[in-house]
This record gives C-alpha cells, sequence and structure tokens, in this order.
C-alpha cells in the first residue's frame, strides 16, 4: 500500500524531470538473496546508482528484496541495509537524499520460498501495474543465491512470474557456472529449459571494472592508432594480471574445490584476454557483433598443456584447509592458489605473440593489469641522457588497462607518451595529473598519458546499469561460457596432478614465483625450486626415459609422453644436424594415429626445427583424395603441415589421386613419386625414415601375406590393405632400407602382443613386414612406451 | 756503422736475458711513410713495443724508417719523431730507458725513391746479417704510404728486396683497399702479381681494438653459457655503433670520395659483426678455421637495398666541401657523414635478428661499442620495487663490448648478472669496480659484470705485435676483403641518388637521427624531416585516390603505395563477402613485378583475410621449375604464400614441370590444369582476376600478334614471349572473360605511354591484348597509379 503511493507520488512529482515520458513502462526489480554478502556489499548500491541514473528516464521502477527468510524478520535485515545505502561524490546531496527516500519506498521484501510465494508475487506486481495504469516494460531477476538453488528458483520464475506478452524478462546469473566443461554444460542445459538465451545475464563482474569495459572502445575509437600495430609484427607480450595480498582463509570450503585458474583465470582473464584478441566488429556497440568476434577469438585459441602453466600454493594453505574443512593433518591439497599460464591464439594476427595470465593469492601486492607491450625496433642516435620522454622512440612503448589497486590505486588506462596520444570519451575519462614521482612498469608515470573515469563507479553498479540497457556484450553468453570451459578443461584435467610450488606468501615470495617462456611452455626461473608439493609421491616421478636394446637395435622406452618428446628432440636434433651438412633434411612420414601427437608435438614445441630446408614426404597412403579426413596427408598437414612453415615445393604428398581418379595403374602414380623422389632425394636415401607397427605386424603399407614392395627393383608400390580403404601406395622395403636413419615408433596396450612376438621372431617380413626393416647402412631405432613394452 | 755496433751491445749485453736463443734469426722492419702522421701518432710507438716485448724472444730487430725525402732532412725529421717515444705506465722506467736507447740505435732511416734505393736498402740488410753472423727470419714491410704508391712500392719489394729462402716476407697494407668491388678487385690482382697471399697484411686497426679482438676469445671461454642462447631464439638484437663527435673538416678531399659507408662500415663495423655471427670453429687460435668461418658468415648475409639504409649528412659538410675542394655555392654533396643500416643473416641461427650498424660524424658522442641484446622471456610475479638487480630475470640481459670512448672511457667487456658470471682470461683481463652511479645502456652499471683489460694497449701496438707472430686471422684477407665489397657495394649504388638527412651536428641532433626497423627496412622516425636533401623534390605529396572511368570501366588511381593498400583492401572485401555467400574464394593471380608489392601488403596487413578458404589459382607462368626465382609461383610464394595459411590443398600452381621436364605438349599440362579447374571452380568462374599489363599490351602470357588464347575453347594455352624465358602458360581470354571480377594493376612511369594508348584504342586484342579484357557477366575494375596515368 505503502509502494503505490511512493509510486504515484514519484511519477507525478513536478521535480523531477522527464515527466513527459512515463510512458516507457514500469520495471520491476526483484534481487532473490537481498540479505546475503553481495547484496550488502554491492548489488543494493548498485540498484540505488540505477535508480538515481535513471528516474528520468521514462521509465518507472519498484524494486524487490527477496530471501528465504519470513517476512518480519527479512523486512528488517533488508532495510537495515537500504538505510546505509551511500551517495555517490558526484551527487549533489540534496537530490541524493530525495532520491533515497523515493528508492526505500520503492522497495518491499518479500519470502520467496515455495511456489506459492512466487505466484503471489507475481499476482503483487500484476495488481500494482493495472491500479496504476501502468504499461509493465520488463523484469529483472537477479539471482545472488548460491548455484545449487538455481534450478529451482529458475522453474518457478518460468511458470509463474514470466511479465505478458510485449514485456521482457532478464534473469541475472552469478558465478560459478561450472567447474568444468561437462559441469557447465549440464547447468547450461537446466537454464535453457527455462529460459531463452536472450533473457539470461551470466555475470562475470570483471565485464563492469571500468577499464576492462573500455578495452573494445578504447580499441574502436583509436582505430587509427592502433589498426597498424595491433598484431603480432608489433606486440611484444601480453600480461593479464589479478595479484591479491588476502589468502583463502575462511574461504577454503569454497577455495578448495576451484582454485585460482577456476575462480580467476577461467572468467576474468579470459574475458579481458577476449577483449584484447577478438577482431574489432564495424560497430562495437552492436552487442550481436561484438559476441560473434569473442566467440572467433575463442576458437583461435591454442590447446593447453600441462606445460602451459606454473602452479603454486601458499605455505599456510594446507593446514588452513585442514582446519576448516577438518581434514587429517596429513591432507594435502592439490588445488593451486597461484598460477601463470602462457596462451597462444593461432590467428594470424597474434600467431607467437605470448599472452601471460597470472593470479595468486598471498602475494606481496594488491593490483590488476592488463599490460600490452610493444616491441622496440627503434634505434636511438643519441645518447641516452640526452633523450626525452615524449619523443625518444627508445623507450618502452606500452598501453595498459589498469583494473584498480596498485601503486596507482585508481582504474586507469595509460599509454605510453611515444606511441600516441589516445582518443578518449570526455564526459567519461579525464587526464590524469600529479604523482610525477612514481614509476609503473619500468617507468616514470610522466612517460604515460594516463587517463582515470571522471566518475568511479563499482563494478556492479556498471553492470547493473547494462542489464537495464540489455547490453548483452556485457554478459557472458552460453556459448561463451562453453567455449571458455572447453578451452579450460584439458589444462584442468592435466594438472591435477601437477607438483605445485610452495611459496610462504607476501613479499617473502621474492622470485619463486617468477618464471620464464621457452619453446611456448613456462617454467619457475629459479629451477632449485626449495620445495615441492608433489601429490604422486607413488607414481615413479624419477622414471626416465630408458636406452636399451630390441632385435639387436637401440631401443628407447618411456611413458609415452615423454617418449614423443624424445622422439621429437630427436627428430630435430636429427634435422638441424642434416642440414647443417648437407643444406637440406628429407624427412618421410607414416599416417596412422601413433605419429599424430608427435606431429602436434613438433607443431608446437621446436621452433628450432629447420622446417625451411626440411622436405616432408609419405612413407605411405590411402588411396583417397588429399583432403579426404581417411587420408594420411590431411592428418599430416592438420597436425603439423599447417602449423609450420615448410615451403610448398618441399612438402611431396603421393600421387593417388591423378586425373580426378584414384590410385588407377595407368595413371603411373607410383613411377611419378620414384622419379620425385630420385630427382630430389641423393641416392634415393631418406634422411630419416618415421615408421609406425600394426597389430598385425605391417609397417608403411606393407601388409603380411603380400608380396608387393618385400623385394625387387619398384620404390613405390601399390598395395592392397585388409581393412578399408582397401588400396594403398607405399614406399617398398628396399627404399626404406636405403634410409640413413629409421625409427619405429610403438604405442599403447594394444601393441603389446605384437612387441612381445617382435622380440622373438627373426627376419621374416612375409609374415611380419616390420621385421624386414633393416636399414642396409644406416641405423635403426625403436621408440616403444611402456605400455606396449611391458602390457 | 753505428748500427753494427748496437746490434752487436744489443744482442751481447748480459744484463738482458734469453741470450742463449739468439738462435732464432733475425728480423729487419721497413717503415715505408716513417715520418708520416699515422707512423708519428701510433707505428714507431708500436714498433717500439714490439721491441719491448720481444727484446728477449730469441730474435734480433733492426728498424728502417723511409720515405722519399732526402737522406739527412728525413734523418732529422724521422729521430725528432723517435725521441719522443713514451714508456707505458706498465714498464719500468730504467729498463724502458735502456731499450729506448738500444732502439733508437737499431733504426736507420732509408730514402726509398728509385729501384735503385730499394736494392741498396737490400744489400745493407744482407751485408748486416753476414758480418753478424746471423740467420735471417723475415722482414716486415709496412705500407704507411697512399694507395696509389702501393703497385710502384710492391714491384720494388719484389724485385729487389725479397729475403732469402726460408726467411718470411710479411708486407703490411692500410687502408683504403678500393672504392668498391670492382676497384677492390685491381688492386687485389695488382698486388697478388708481386706477392702471394700469406704475405700480406692488411689492417684494419678495429680488429686491434682490444675490446673487438676479445670478441672470438669470450664466444669461445664462454661456450657453457652462450652455446644455448647465442641464436636467433634468445638474441633480440644487435647494435655495432662508432660514434664521432669530429667532423670532416680537412680532410673532406678523401672524406668527399668514401663518405661513412666506406670509410667505417665496410671495414670497421662489418669485421665486428662477422665475429658475432660467424660459426665459433673448434680452435679459436687457428688463424685459418677462423678465416674460413668468417668467410661464411659473409656468404650468409642477406643483400642490402637502398631500404636497408638510413642517411644524413651535418649541415656544415656542405660548406666545407664547397671551401676546402674549391667548389661552387650550389655544389650539393651526395656523400653521407651519418649511416644506419639494417643487416639481417640467412643463416639458421641468426635468421630474423637484426644486426643495426651505425656511424656518424659530428654526433653528440665519441663512442664505439658492440651490444647483444637478449630477449626478455620472464614473467616476474615480485612487484618491480622488491626485485633485486642480480637475480631479477626481468632486467634487460645484454653482452656489450665495449671499444672504448663515451661514459666508461675505457675498452671494457660488460655481461649483465642475469645472464651470467663470464670467464675472462686472468692475466690479460681483470673485473672492474667502481663507478657504481654510472648508467649504461639503461642499466646502472652494477647491473654488469665489468672487465677491462689489465694493460690497455693502442690498437696499432696490438696488430704489429700480431704481424709479429704471424696471426692472420688479425688481417684481411683478399677473399675476405672482396666478399666485404660484395657485400657493401649493391647498397653504396643504390644509394648514390638517396636523399640524406640534415642534421645541425652535435646535441643538437636530438631525436633526428632515430630510426626504426620495419618489416625489414629501416626509417627515420621522424617522418616530418626538418629538411631533406632530396635530388628529386618535385613530386606533390598529398594527392589522394580518386575514383573514375577507364575504358569505360571503374577507376581507381593514386600513388602506388595507396593505390596498393586500396587494392588489397578491395580483395580482402570480394574475399570475405565471397566466402560468406558460397564457403570458398577462387583468386586468380599473376606474376611479374608488379603484384609483389600487393602480395607483400596482404601478407602482412590483412590479417582478417579468409585465407583458409581462399583457392590460389595462377594467371600464367613461366615455364621454369616452380623452384627456379623467374618462376611466377615462387615469387608469389616468397612473397606471399610463406607468410599466410593457405592449406596446401588450395594452392594450385600450373604444372609447368611434368615429368621433371617442361611444358611439353605430350604432357598435357594445360589440360590438366583446365580440369581442375573444372573440378574446382563453380562454372570455371574465378571470384577473382589479378591481371597486369606490359609495354607492349600484353596481359596474362597473352603477346600481341600471337593467336594462341585470344579466343576458342581452350582455357589453358601454352604460349610464346618475345622475351626471355619464352615459353609460357596461360590461362585464355575467354576463360579470364567468364570471372566474376577482374582487377588489372598498372603501376610505374614505364606504363604510361601504354596507358594513355589503351585510354584511345577499342577492342583489339590481337594488338593490345590487354584491350580483349571484357568480363562477359562480370565486373572490371582499373588499378591506376598517378605515374602511369600521368607519366
Amino acid at each position: 500500500k505503502m509502494l503505490r503511493r511512493v509510486l504515484c507520488t514519484v511519477l507525478f512529482m513536478g521535480a523531477l524531470p522527464s515527466l513527459a515520458e512515463v510512458s516507457q513502462g514500469h520495471i520491476s526489480v526483484v534481487l532473490l538473496g537481498a540479505t546475503g554478502d553481495l547484496a550488502k556489499k554491492y548489488l543494493w548500491q548498485g540498484l540505488f546508482q540505477l535508480y538515481m541514473d535513471q528516474v528520468s528516464s521514462g521509465h518507472s521502477f519498484t524494486f524487490h528484496g527477496a530471501a528465504l527468510t519470513a517476512l518480519e524478520p527479512g523486512q528488517r535485515l533488508m532495510f537495515d541495509v537500504l538505510k546505509k545505502l551511500g551517495c555517490p561524490p558526484d551527487e549533489s546531496p540534496n537530490r541524493c537524499a530525495v532520491l533515497k527516500d523515493q528508492f526505500l519506498k520503492l522497495s518491499q521484501y518479500h519470502q520467496l520460498k515455495t511456489a506459492e510465494n512466487y505466484t503471489v508475487l507475481n499476482r503483487e506486481i500484476e495488481t500494482l501495474l493495472r491500479q496504476e495504469g501502468l504499461k509493465e516494460a520488463g523484469r529483472i531477476f537477479y539471482f545472488s543465491v548460491p548455484p545449487f538453488a538455481y534450478t529451482e528458483i529458475a522453474r518457478h520464475i518460468n511458470s509463474s512470474c514470466r511479465p505478458p506478452p510485449g514485456a521482457w524478462l532478464r534473469v541475472v546469473l552469478e558465478k560459478p557456472f561450472g567447474h568444468d566443461l561437462e559441469s557447465a554444460q549440464q547447468l547450461a542445459a537446466d537454464l535453457t529449459s527455462f529460459f531463452r538465451e536472450e533473457e539470461m545475464y551470466r555475470v562475470d563482474h570483471y565485464l563492469g571494472k571500468q577499464a576492462v569495459a573500455h578495452i573494445l572502445p578504447f580499441r574502436d575509437q583509436n582505430r587509427q592508432f592502433l589498426d597498424p600495430i595491433w598484431n603480432r609484427h608489433h606486440v611484444e607480450r601480453v600480461e593479464i594480471v589479478l595479484k591479491e595480498t588476502v589468502d583463502a582463509k575462511g574461504r577454503t570450503s569454497f577455495y578448495e574445490q576451484y582454485g585460482v585458474i577456476r575462480d580467476v583465470l577461467q572468467n576474468h582473464l579470459t574475458e579481458a584476454l577476449m577483449f584484447l584478441t577478438m577482431e574489432l566488429p564495424a560497430n562495437v556497440s552492436r552487442a550481436e557483433e561484438v559476441l560473434q568476434c569473442k566467440l572467433q577469438a575463442f576458437q583461435s585459441l591454442r590447446g593447453l598443456d600441462k606445460n602451459s602453466a606454473v602452479l603454486g600454493q601458499y605455505q599456510a594453505y594446507a593446514s588452513q584447509v585442514q582446519e576448516e574443512l577438518q581434514k587429517a593433518q596429513d591432507y594435502i591439497s592439490t588445488t593451486p592458489t597461484f598460477a601463470g599460464v602462457l596462451i597462444h591464439s593461432n590467428n594470424l594476427r597474434w600467431e607467437g605473440v605470448p599472452f601471460l595470465l597470472t593470479s595468486g593469492k598471498a602475494l606481496d601486492e594488491r593490483v590488476g593489469y592488463v599490460r600490452v607491450l610493444f616491441k622496440n625496433r627503434a634505434y636511438c642516435t643519441q645518447s641516452e641522457t640526452l633523450r626525452d620522454a615524449e619523443h625518444s622512440q627508445c623507450k618502452a612503448k606500452q598501453i595498459v588497462f589498469y583494473i584498480g589497486h596498485g601503486a596507482l590505486n585508481t582504474p586507469a588506462v595509460l599509454v605510453s607518451r611515444n606511441l600516441f596520444r589516445p582518443v578518449m570519451p570526455e564526459g567519461s575519462w579525464r587526464e590524469a595529473v600529479g604523482q610525477s614521482d612514481l614509476h609503473i612498469f619500468g617507468q616514470p608515470l610522466s612517460d604515460y598519458y594516463v587517463y582515470s573515469p571522471v566518475k568511479e563507479r563499482d563494478a556492479y553498479s556498471v553492470l547493473i546499469s547494462n542489464i537495464y540497457h540489455g547490453r548483452k556484450d556485457f554478459f557472458i553468453t552460453t556459448e561463451n561460457l562453453l567455449a571458455s570451459w572447453a578451452f579450460w578443461t584439458p589444462l584442468l584435467d592435466s594438472i591435477s596432478h601437477q607438483p605445485l610450488r610452495l611459496y610462504p606468501g607476501g613479499v617473502e615470495n621474492q622470485h619463486l614465483l617468477d618464471f620464464e617462456m621457452e619453446s611456448g611452455e613456462v617454467a619457475f626461473t629459479l629451477a632449485e625450486a626449495v620445495e615441492l608439493l608433489n601429490p604422486n609421491r607413488l607414481m615413479p616421478s624419477d622414471y626416465r626415459t630408458i636406452q636399451s636394446k630390441f632385435r639387436q637395435s637401440p631401443l628407447v622406452s618411456a611413458w609415452s609422453e615423454d617418449l614423443i618428446s624424445q622422439l621429437a628432440s630427436d627428430i630435430e636434433k636429427t634435422a638441424s644436424r642434416t642440414v647443417a651438412r648437407s643444406g637440406q633434411f628429407h624427412l618421410a612420414l607414416s599416417g596412422g594415429s601413433s605419429p599424430v601427437v608427435l606431429f602436434q608435438r613438433l607443431a608446437r614445441h621446436h621452433y628450432a626445427f629447420p622446417w625451411k630446408h626440411t622436405h616432408i614426404w609419405l612413407v605411405d597412403e590411402r588411396c583417397v583424395p588429399l583432403t579426404d579426413t581417411e587420408s594420411n596427408f590431411f592428418s599430416l598437414h592438420s597436425h603439423l603441415l599447417q602449423s609450420v612453415r615448410v615451403p610448398y615445393f618441399n612438402v611431396h604428398p603421393m600421387p593417388v589421386h591423378l586425373n580426378q581418379r584414384l590410385c588407377v595403374e595407368e595413371d603411373r602414380g607410383t613411377e611419378l613419386y620414384a622419379k620425385e623422389i630420385v630427382a630430389l632425394v641423393a641416392n634415393a636415401s631418406f634422411d630419416l625414415v618415421l615408421l609406425g607397427v600394426g597389430t598385425d605386424g605391417h609397417t608403411a603399407s606393407l601388409f603380411p601375406q603380400s608380396e608387393n614392395g618385400l623385394e625387387g627393383a619398384q620404390t613405390v608400390v601399390l598395395t592392397e590393405s585388409p581393412v578399408k580403404p582397401h588400396q594403398r601406395m607405399s614406399l617398398s622395403l628396399p627404399l626404406i632400407n636405403k634410409a640413413r636413419r629409421v625409427f619405429v615408433l610403438v604405442l599403447g596396450k594394444g601393441k603389446h602382443d605384437i612387441t612381445i612376438l617382435l622380440s622373438r621372431v627373426g627376419h621374416e617380413p612375409r609374415k611380419w613386414p616390420i621385421s624386414g626393416v633393416s636399414p642396409s647402412s644406416g641405423q635403426l631405432v625403436w621408440y616403444v612406451d611402456y605400455e606396449a613394452l611391458l602390457g
């Protein structure tokens, strides 16, 4: 009843402007969890700010706090919060006092527990609107409740609280949105059964941080300067950092399940990363275009593995967990509280540029920033002492989106003065002055143009305003969310048993958490870690690659991942030596599934590989078009060739598809390939041939009980496989045996039987073609993983 | 007579050690130009130092000063110099006084002018040795004379002054050794007719500078640290710098013919570059191995062109030249007094690493250094204020060979403390202390390990000692010299008409001479040059792209750079739209020189280009192997394909090299290509065909007065070009006219006549094949630059 009166007062109070625009309609905001921590700290203040900002917009508002608590005590709790709402410094105290008074009157508490409660709420809203003759514009339901409560509330809203046709529904959801891809998919599926995609506003409050929110507008407004330099040719590296001084004490029950990657990197830092790397849509204010570009940016990210990250845990964490979660004294937590992750994008714009995402608790300072460091391409002829900051191209060039805290203690955008004077929106950002003695990112503050917001706004205020304006690009769409989890989940899986570096916390961490990049991986700089927290004490972690003999030839064996990395290194070493000696390296590669991991490793970790001087040949091929996913060449192309720079002329797929038909004898594909080999490879002796072994003992496409290619003068042959596709082209055994080196790769339990068998049989190529591999003057090395060797 | 007495005294003076080793034999040193500037300033002092160092070596010495001056006055002049010889601070004054006295007595003046004079000198040496019963070890002839006198002197020495068999001859030559490749070859040929290669010691006094001379030993002694990082993966850039404060006043008659590149870069800085980039021989003290590796390093250098250098001239130079060389007031000198040159090595170790060579007169300070800057790959979690120099991996990492002068004012080797503590030879280099307030290369001196020589030695002393020891690796061999000129001459030729930036000199140069690298080229940073000394000033610079009509089709025209960037954007737009519509984009590209800039622009600036969905076809091809530099495909590959990611399957070079032979009709290459087009391109209608125009009106490889390909059903044809290579493969006019879009690119003054002609003629493909281009249902657009359009 009171509410009605206020609404009328407000609507018809001559003192407030824009009376004429009443026709915009009414908005009901329902804050679920109205007396919780987040609501107390940020959300009510954000709603009040919304009211202050939009009171003259033509919309009328009512605010409905809701919780499980009964009406009386709930009301009391809620109004205690509302009474303490503050006035922003940029608002006149009088106006604020009047508006606060109105805001309190427009706010009402509801107990929302049962289905009946929701029906009642809906009825109340309808009644009010009818009585006041107001058109309904829309309803906002803000879920400030634990995620387990989501489904139930969503069901009630969907069934009883939807606004009438013509008015919108916006439900606002708070993280966590799952803890891996599967759980996120499940949660998303649940919500999708109640809400349409455009109705859901998933909050990542980082997108409301003023410096983060300004990344895209900045890129847009400064296109003229950034267009030429916003790419791998000019950007040296990017750091996206959130350092905290606090630890997880008191929150371990949450933190122990999540850890720093799920808590900060998967969401906040990844979102900032997307704003940096995405292609700019023509119109950055069109949410749909922005979201589309962002999604594409996700798809360009290169996959992570355990060597993409360094992980740490502050020393006190273990005892905090033991205490708070009542764990035993010997309980070891594997939850990282510090992570540094190296990310690469395969997008042509960013290829090779390192993006370092770092966050941790119990660090030496509280600060957040996104720092883009440009390459230094200048030589300054004048000696250092005579250079001036503004013009010297020899000083560092950087653009920093300073999120807050730290030395500056304010959100800011910093641009090195030797880059350009940025275009900033005048109403909302202003040039900052003073603090000239401050050094930041290695330079005096005076080396930068520094801008800070005219009005410093809390992230939630910004987001609530964006919910009101329907700016979906400030929120996480389902596709966006799942793309992010799809990116992070493999890393999370692979590090679950990784050792963590223990750190004392605070300034005492010193250089313990510094890390370095090398060949697309990261590692702590100080190798002699003081203490490592390694959960798998049982796994023989110091198993090493073992060297031995197999069939009278050298054998290298290890767990498959180590084996592959050893093999890749050995191939690179062979390649470098061969190129140094003869200027080129002729490498013949097999198809099949085993080499795929090898190809990926070569593509991602071997930057020094002399690809430019390497010729790639096929050991065998299936008679399908090269663009068929069954083609060995296609697989080689997807996993290796498209990521490295082998000259076009040096790539030699087998000619299985001449004259638009497959392996027809009269097209003479085998002869053609043989001729090409003779023309390019000295003595037709490959520098390295990589082979595999089938469970039936076949190698290349040379199959048991088939004479083709086992002997004779023909170097390239057509053969028949017992499995589909039957037709194959293959190098012959005599040609393979002319190679300077042959490496045979055998992986997995499935190969155990044939491995054992091969260890016993002699030279019987007709039964087991692989047993015929025996380079006449070259070297043969077996790479067999423990699973194949030991079963 | 006096000489004999002294020699005996010295030889039998018990006070001096190593009397027993007299048997090493006698060395005669003949200094030609004994009273010239260089001799006065350095050479006599160097010879005296040699004497002091080697008096106990078992060799006996005589020193013969020679000049054109008659005996009496020459003797007086020379002994005036000798009397002023100084004692080094590290020598005891007594010993030095005794030795100086002996040195004077062992020295004699000769007038060497006629053939007769040389014969007399030879006889005197022989007589002396016979009388003293001394075996002859060797003779050193030091040419401190102008180069025009070389041949004459060389002839005399060769015919009259050679030592007897068993003793060596060493002739020491001072630069300049020619002013380009041809003159250097001539001079070398002249000398070779008198001396054997092992007899010639060409001096580059930089090789005697202690810091330069220590580069190789340093690399050798620190192999363990440098091996992993002395390569493109770790080195960010290298700077080799010699800055002078003096100008060329008083020396313009020499300088005007040479300029800074010939005076400093071609020799001194290039030699330092070689020591850095050459592969380390197993044994760095074996001169032959060193020289061999150095020569290989020369062969790896990537060729230079005019965009590899920035050039300047100090303002007063012109008037100095006018005055000293009696030139007219409007005489313009094109001699650079400042140069910055960007050099790349194609060696796998250094590929992509920029080597910046810089030198100039009238700069702000006198200093010389070789600076190797390493990449920063670390992220330091601790905030800057808490890092310490020694351990922080986030500080700059550098190794500097400090040649002298500048802030340090001593030769030195500096190694950043976060790199490694270098191994230095204890006897000759010691750790320097003090001067902690000094900043050098952006860091306090305390961030480095600093070593300086125990005995500071003048370059000539070092070199004279190396001549004595026969260390040929401290000198420039003929091969070495010619390799250097072969490298520099193309640049010198190409810049002879380049504009020079004028600079005021001294500290007032400010940032005028700073320069930047971009895509393998360099340019001054300040584009709005205050004054340019540009021989062709006439060009209007603010023309914009204009749109109009040409031959009834749209015309886009601009200065070539703007035109190319417009064309590249238009191609990208077409590609994106086409891919959006049909999933793929079929682009047919022409060969020739005009598209090269376009290819480069596409490769470097169009990150959003849908390469993954683009098929690349050739409009025409020369009948050469695809790996031949003449091949259109090869050029397309180097400038575009190797930088972008077009899938292998989407690249369609013309099959001009089937069965290892070129364009043989029965191999049916044209049919094969036609079939491939039909199989992949809908309706055989390319989405975009890019054409050029020849001065004779040819387009694709369709030439005037030849019917092939102008009409008929054949879509791909073999044709004959009037210029080499004659045989070509080309798309036919009817096929081109089926395209959805055809862009014709016409660039440069050379195309002005044909452009004018084409604006007037109608459809006459037999005379001008380009006039037959008229897409039946597609669009034709002309891209013609102002030079082609306006002449």
